[in-house]
């Protein structure tokens, strides 16, 4: 039933699903092999009752996709190991495979062979193998560089939290519901930064959390923008729908897969969101002066 | 605590644990790169009370060796992602961690990288890459193949089925209950016979129904020589302790990871245990005539 849902046919996979591994062209054009391993647990990082089974595979692909992409690499192919309760039967799994299908096809990957086992609770591994001519990495962010992100903070944070308040279906919150549940990797952005970003790194935990890890990485402090955090009329929109202030799920909000980069240059499909400079930690400049803030994250699920 | 237990030391790995994939280098000597993940959960694959934390470390790592080890492959590199349940702590995944490490580096690979989530259930995923010229596959036996076997079937089982009769410390099946704690993928005999073999599959589910794989995807029936399954002194030990046939061991016992290869020719390392001849099926041929057999495997924990 996999084999239906999944493919081998994307170029340099030789073997693709039903042997005891897949069979891989090892002399591809690129220099570079990027490879990343994710895991989706339930209740953990998503919750049944919050999401389609559909949603469920396609956002655990696109966790692993978007590792990736913070490499500046394409994805090519991926393995997903599958740990199945009794009570999800094959309509079900047929649902989730279809879901990382379709996320990896936009992802421009394929899923190419994996593995099932049965146990008490649902979760989804996504190994993904990604290649490119220069990896960016997480270390090289200098002092006079610009922080720049692509895609969106916050609102898939706003997103979790209408669920949780069984508000998912308030008019105001569906784009942010929508955010939490079908995330996408930014792939063309990671392409498009690899040959001039200093570093990179994927929005998973937060951006003061990731863009913390980019700092202390680079031995740079991180100074945010104020009004560049709170520039997204559908996050402010969200947020006041749940009594939230914008800027703080904007800070520790994660899920939503954004990508931040450090380089002195503009970047197509990038926006500047503050600057890196000499020092350690991380601080949001306003209309009032700068202030250090916390490199916590996002809870998955406050418990 | 990870990156103290793994390691980034090893030919082709450039980036390891640490960043948001790991870079390797896509221009190795190799033609070929093969691909597998496999997944341990906790009550089905094994269980907490039957083996150390490092040894559910070491047999995990070695689960997805054996699936390398059976494509002619060598080991490159691993990620690992660990669910962990809130009661293992640090010092029981570094155990675990370590026994993935010695695991690895008994297969001539490291672990480079992995992710961490918490869950209701332990569950270790290991993805693994391997290198090869030639990946041995499945299909291609051929009528007139003699079936080779590397390593030893049955005994994995015999002691499973003592630790879960309370008899873990009866001597006489001391052997078995160390081959199901701390079995060995054999990469050595995998890539002995990877220049001359039509077909070849890892033991993980029993003989029978792994044989059976081998058979169907060639087209081939498979005729295992009775003599030659009862040859195992320790097998034959451990089999009368526990009042079983080795026989029905042998044949449905999981968990060993012998290697059984189609070739027409002896390999080194390899015993005779069969042929392939034209047709569909299993059989058993011994002193009495051939009959006919299932290819039913190892239920993992009888349920």
């Amino acid at each position: 039933m996999l084999a239906r849902a999944f493919t081998s046919r994307v170029a340099g996979v030789k073997v693709g699903i039903g042997d005891d591994a897949a069979v891989l062209d090892g002399s591809r054009e690129r220099s570079h092999i990027v490879w990343t391993i994710d895991e989706q647990v339930d209740g953990a990082h998503f919750r049944r009752d919050f999401v389609s089974w559909r949603s469920i595979g396609w956002r655990s692909f696109m966790a692993a996709a978007s590792d990736v992409a913070a490499m500046g690499a394409e994805p090519w192919c991926a393995l997903c190991a599958l740990v199945l309760p009794d009570d999800v039967g094959d309509a079900e799994l047929e649902e989730i495979a279809r879901g990382q299908s379709e996320a990896a096809a936009r992802a421009g990957a394929a899923v190419v062979g994996g593995n099932l086992a049965r146990g008490r609770s649902l979760s989804i591994a996504t190994t993904l193998l990604g290649t490119c001519d220069r990896a960016v990495l997480r270390s090289g962010a200098r002092a006079g560089d610009t922080l720049w992100m692509a895609g969106r903070v916050g609102l898939a944070a706003a997103g979790l939290r209408a669920l949780d308040l069984g508000r998912g279906d308030d008019p105001r919150l569906l784009e942010a519901v929508a955010a939490w549940r079908t995330p996408e990797a930014l792939v063309a952005e990671g392409l498009a930064m690899s040959p001039v970003a200093h570093a990179a790194i994927d929005v998973s935990d937060g951006l003061a959390r990731d863009a913390g890890h980019l700092g202390e990485a680079g031995g740079v402090r991180v100074v945010f923008e104020e009004d560049a955090l709170r520039a997204d009329d559908s996050l402010i929109q969200a947020a006041a729908a749940l009594g939230e202030d914008p800027l703080v799920l904007a800070l520790h909000g994660g899920e939503d897969y954004a990508l931040v980069v450090a380089s002195p240059q503009p970047i197509h499909g990038f926006r500047p969101i503050g600057q890196l400079v000499e020092g350690r930690g991380l601080s949001l400049r306003g209309a009032h002066g700068e202030r250090a803030i916390e490199p916590r994250g996002f809870d998955h699920f406050e418990r």
